[in-house]
């Protein structure tokens, strides 16, 4: 029979990037916490779906203070309407809020979509997007997304295919889709540097 | 204001090995998680320390079925009275129990001792623990504590802290301590070895 | 006393990435090679600095088969004398030379000039630098410098430096410098990416 | 056709850990050295194998001031004749030597002995073992082989070769063979240790 320990322990072991081992330590350092971060731990992670909503225009999860449909952004009233820019997921988001140089609207994807998946549109929201941008573009609206995902073989696999999904707006000349600049990220060595980065980063210079 | 996933990231930080851009997404894997996974998560929180026991003698954690105020170690029949062995906390009391070698009784001692400490009783069982050996040591009782802590600094410094502790009885020949042995452990190349290490093996082969 | 084993380490020792421990296993390395390979490697050092020579313009190492001054860029007809890149290093150089997207001369500066640096022409060809492009500034000459240093500390302020060094061409119009361009390189992800790096590659979409 | 450069650098990359990047920079590192560096070098490589010789007793390397064919701890008058240790090479034996815990002979193996390599003794001396240790088994002679070798897959099975090859003298009593003990080495915590390491630092505790 599983221990109460062991079954913690079982679901502390789904959180991303937690091992069984760790999962185990977490269960004892429990054991040794008081009441207090006990129950204030227990209460908010019970809490957190009813009290965290989801942004119904960018899927970007956000705390509706008076009960309203839309995040902050989505709200704004200066909000620029002409460009969209799609993430893969809420962190990813986050790091682009902090840099405070983005003023247009954003997607949250929901994930990453394998070139191999039959069914892309079942993992991530590739029917949502195109629906949020076809009510969007046209006069004095969208005109542009911005791809902003990470530069690993799913996030560039991600990059065609959704770019592939409305390459009848780019043809109609309804809707331009740019990606984020490839080039030399802060910290590379030209040295260890591949040569894709070096070609972007030459066509790139400044 | 900080908000509920801040909130929850927050506590989610104190975890032992997390940073405050894991605990970020521990909050964020929670949002995608359906409601049976949360419910239970929080509940067995909740419940963990009110159906997880510590034993009365060896302060190991335990889940006691009908209420018992002993673990299964403390209350087997057949325990060796003679031996006790000291560890640091539970997940090197289960790493012990698994080589399924030895008979006797573990103490758990809730940490190590910094020799800087000033107050160390304040902080690990080293009152519990003399006074457990006391209870024990005499005529057909508890002959030897056996030492099984970390070979690092502060497990060392604990080592020796014990050994002054419990000077009195090792003089008046009432008990025996001894510290888990020395030598090459699996996966050493003499090549990187300390000369601790190698005089330890050396004195000790066989 | 020394001993021929200890002086050849200190030898190794000074080697790029080596420490005293690596240094010494290639001693004992060599001990247990044949004299074939020991008698080519011995000649082949001896020998270096004569057969390799560095290109009087660019100062490229590279081996002159009759003699001549120039590397095989630098004496190409078709050489685009309208573009400069600037590397670091020989590595540095061979990667962009890999890349086969270049058409222009190269200038390896030979280090790179930390801001603290009194005297960095002393350190670096910067006097060389400043000098062959003067050389070739004019009518039908060099217009462009692409400043190709790494994205760390020093090789921002080396770019910054060299900028300083030629802003009187650049204001008169005679010279335009460049650098490689910022963005995500290959395997970066958003999530993990410093602002100076979104920033960029926000602004240099495509 | 191979330059000079590449020529070098094909030479390093043989050496201990080197990769082909490294080797590169090597060369680079050579070019920008000073004629003393570079000759020192060249010099100390060609010469080594003829200023270092090997003992023929113990096969280790060592520097014969007279053209002695002893190495020092073999032509030491006091030498404790009992004890013999083993090792895998000149490195470990360093490490030993720095103990200054040993009085012994010691004996290069040069290498470890696969369990599937068909003819071991080709690899490493096996035979000039047997061979040392049969001319100095006898009254006043040698009584135990000490194998302080790597608690490695390898170096288990080098272990278990030799007791083998030596199981004769040792039935006869000739001879008892030891390895180094087993235990806790230096830093080693119990949360991560393995069971082996474990129940050998156990029955070795003192």
């Amino acid at each position: 029979m599983e221990t109460h320990i062991e079954k913690l322990a079982t679901l502390f072991a789904r959180f991303p990037g937690i091992g069984e081992r760790q999962a185990k330590r977490f269960v004892y350092f429990l054991l040794r916490q008081d009441n207090g971060y006990i129950d204030a731990l227990a209460r908010e992670i019970a809490e957190l779906r009813s009290k965290v909503s989801q942004c119904t225009e960018c899927f970007v999860f956000f705390e509706a203070v008076n009960g309203q449909a839309l995040c902050s952004v989505c709200s704004k009233r200066d909000l620029d309407q002409g460009v969209m820019m799609v993430v893969e997921k809420d962190a990813d988001y986050e790091v682009i809020k902090r840099t405070r140089v983005f003023g247009g609207r954003v997607f949250v994807l929901g994930g990453l979509a394998p070139a191999i998946l039959k069914d892309v549109d079942a993992y991530i929201r590739i029917r949502e997007l195109r629906s949020a941008v076809e009510r969007r573009t046209g006069k004095g609206g969208l005109q542009e997304i911005i791809l902003a995902l990470s530069l690993t073989t799913l996030g560039i696999q991600t990059d065609e295919y959704i770019r592939r999904v409305f390459a009848d707006l780019v043809d109609a000349g309804t809707l331009r889709i740019t990606s984020l600049g490839r080039g030399l990220s802060t910290g590379t060595e030209i040295e260890y540097s591949d040569k894709e980065t070096i070609v972007h980063a030459l066509s790139g210079r400044k």
